[in-house]
């Protein structure tokens, strides 16, 4: 029991079957939770996926373990072979700690929501949720207390938006999203035309969208276009207080750390992964699979599969390099300074020579 | 047609009375949208303001062309002259990209609203929206839902918070100024005192005032002051999750890109324009029309028109000398051994002559 | 009078009496208010902290001043003597600017509260507040209007949660809690498990836990964790747009500056000082009474008591000077080629010579 909720208890055999591995040793012995390898306890379950941790195998309590189909050493703890022992652990975690179901079932009298919107089947919307005209939210969504959806937005199915989660208009958000508190959705762009000391606002016209299987941490930022759109694409992860300016397009399974911005119309890749803080300038692409290091400054193209570094950032060779000199430096300077010295000397020398 | 909406179409004569230009060509085509010359299509008004897209002009389907009035070349498309091309292109968008009107009119009945706040006419506020005692909302402004406005706060007319702003007590708004999602206005600056080992709270009394014409990115926060005021003078544009602290002035027409904070106390005249996820320390003046490149981090005074770039920040010049010889460093440093080594080994050739 | 409240007025004996110190001078002069040395009015109480600030002594407009009690000077003013000058002012100044209640007394009708929750003694709750099931609010805390309070998430006594913050389900906060507009407690932790060329959701079981007398900035984000907790300790104070992630625990009276981010399971010491936009790898110890500069990227473990800067972060020392020299790089490298030239035509002399 854990807080009133019944805790769940498989045998070693239900959880293979469930997550698809091969058991080895007793598999009538009962489960009732999961652990890492050091903290485990009987009736635990663990995982051993880096053989470095081999060790610890010997002395931990758990009373079964997940491991590599391909491991040769086999342990004498009960185990299931997986193809990947740590994927297969996360999914016997889940089956421990099945998501928490926090809204009530239905629509909290609460909500206001317009005549013309489409509300599918089993979705949970909470209170003071407001949804504009034209809205349509998905199957066995939930929107959370507070949340704001304006007019002619649509929510795909089994998506769940956090408390305090705002849509502009005539956004587009797919399946299986989840978008954290606070974060805003198609929030106008930063387009000022300079004219006379003054900036004119240039309308925001355009659109956000949001593919599937998207997570949004929590108070990021989304920024709708002139014209077009800006678009999250599948499988994307963007981590808390993120910004995206209009009209970037995030590749399919790009991930961002917190507080990274990206400057409008920007071209991310797929599979790209961006550390904490960076910055990104606009008008540039960075190809599938980069990696840029936290708190880097991009300021040019980043070529497929390259690692950068620093602000502005380099290619991670070469930024190495000069970091590691950089510790040298002062002491250049100085034997800089020296060799000024001794050359002068050997100058004169040969002068009174000659 | 557009999600309903019936779309607009003037002849070629009308959007030159509307925005001030001189049509020169067949008055009476029809135009029936805007876009950028390589993507019109007939039938729709595009712009040429940089002299570089002028080969783009003979292939271009767009049916007519705003251009800059000094231009000698004249296009053989029908056309509008134009003190400023793009600024003209900016005017006709606008014709037929009119800001969408998203709340109905009026008040929304789960709005609550102290029974001292004063709503002009015209006044459009959202669903589960809250206004304390003696909020005064001008004249045509909108509130969007989820908004909270505390005790005395004002704003003026013709503003647009949009959902889920607040505003603490009595803070003040000018007019024409657009708040974006979740920004905070008016939370307690960062004010300490260390006392025993402890960290005591400075009480945060006094206001923040925004001018009019501004507006307020996404999540951007905007702190009170001990005493005095927080001022955000007229027509700042700030981005998405910018942090202004206690104290700070920022002057007329400055922008500031996203992610971007300063400390508190410090003074930023007119027109100066800072990149994104900038640093500004606490108690410094940053001069008219200063700029400060992306990243940067600015530690002390900058003269007015001057260039800054880098973290700690120098002028622009020497940054970029500086950044380009790191370049050479790793170099410099092999350049500087083989130097010694061929020294010493002069030194010893010198010595074994003498 | 300001905004209706009648101001309060104290003799300087009555505020010597509230404040522990003790008077010298006319006890019986009246008091109206606090203010800076250069601002002070008649009828003001001012402070002298800083020996530099002496001077303005002689011409402040102040009626009286508080005063360190070791000081050797005495002023010819009405003066309190005090262990501590500026302390005594700020609690002087709390006299005078008792923070304001602006939350009716009692719940607003509008808020959904479950009725499972538990609410304490004289609690304000304001309008479109949701309370979860099994939440429970202390004594004398206020809840402002559109917060959100997920399932089984505790609040202590007199906390104050400004509008449109929200907790997530089983977040426990402790007492004389402040936590400011649209902070986000409880966000899930940023945990993917990558696995054929998907990221899979790790599932974030956790909690976050507030100690007492934290304070934390508008829009900060902290969050849960995948198992055990998320620890933010007492006295901490975290200024606007924080990002903790997940399992992180920051120690007693630490404090950071605005747009700072902490990466996953780091654990920082006491007394720790972080200035603004800095960022901070998962997985490193920060020690007790370490300082980081702002807009560092702390790579690596510091020690107790150390101070670092730049990005990688180094110790002070070392910095400083690096930067220093940095200025000299340019000229650095063109000595190094003049010492290449000279050399070379040394050579050739010497080869002439033997």
């Amino acid at each position: 029991m854990k807080n009133g909720r019944k805790m769940p208890e498989y045998t070693l055999a239900e959880i293979a079957g469930k997550i698809g591995g091969e058991v080895h040793g007793d598999a009538n012995i009962r489960i009732r939770g999961t652990a890492e390898i050091a903290n485990a306890q009987k009736g635990e379950l663990t995982f051993l996926a880096n053989p470095k941790y081999r060790a610890q195998l010997k002395n931990t309590r758990a009373s079964a373990v997940i491991i590599d189909a391909q491991t040769t050493q086999t342990p004498s703890l009960p185990h299931i072979k997986m193809p990947d022992a740590y994927f297969g652990f996360l999914q016997a975690f889940l089956l421990f700690n099945q998501p928490k179901q926090m809204l009530p079932a239905g629509i909290h009298p609460t909500a206001v929501i317009h005549g013309t919107a489409k509300i599918g089947s089993d979705v949970r919307i909470g209170a003071h949720v407001y949804l504009g005209r034209g809205v349509a939210i998905g199957d066995r969504s939930e929107i959370f207390p507070n949340c704001v959806i304006l007019d002619d937005s649509s929510i795909g199915d089994d998506c769940r938006l956090y408390p305090l989660v705002s849509v502009r208009e005539e956004c587009q958000i797919g399946n299986r999203v989840i978008i954290h508190n606070g974060a805003v959705i198609g929030c106008d762009g930063f387009g000022f035309a300079p004219y006379q000391g003054k900036f004119h606002k240039i309308p925001q016209a355009g659109k956000v969208v949001i593919e599937d299987d998207v997570e949004l941490g929590a108070n990021v930022t989304i920024d709708l276009s002139t014209m077009g759109e800006t678009r999250i694409c599948q499988g994307v992860k963007l981590d808390n207080l993120v910004h995206i300016a209009h009209n970037v397009i995030v590749g399919k399974h790009t991930v961002m750390a917190a507080q990274t911005g990206v400057s409008g119309s920007t071209a991310i890749g797929e599979n790209v992964m961006i550390g904490g803080q960076v910055g990104v300038v606009g008008h540039i692409s960075i190809g599938d699979g980069a990696r840029i290091s936290a708190q880097a400054g991009v300021t040019k193209r980043i070529a497929p599969g390259k690692t950068v570094f620093g602000s502005p950032a380099r290619p991670i060779f070469k930024a190495r390099r000069i970091e590691a000199t950089l510790n040298e430096l002062p002491n250049m300077r100085k034997r800089l300074a020296i060799l000024e010295q001794k050359l002068a000397k050997l100058e004169k020398e040969n002068n009174r020579q000659s």
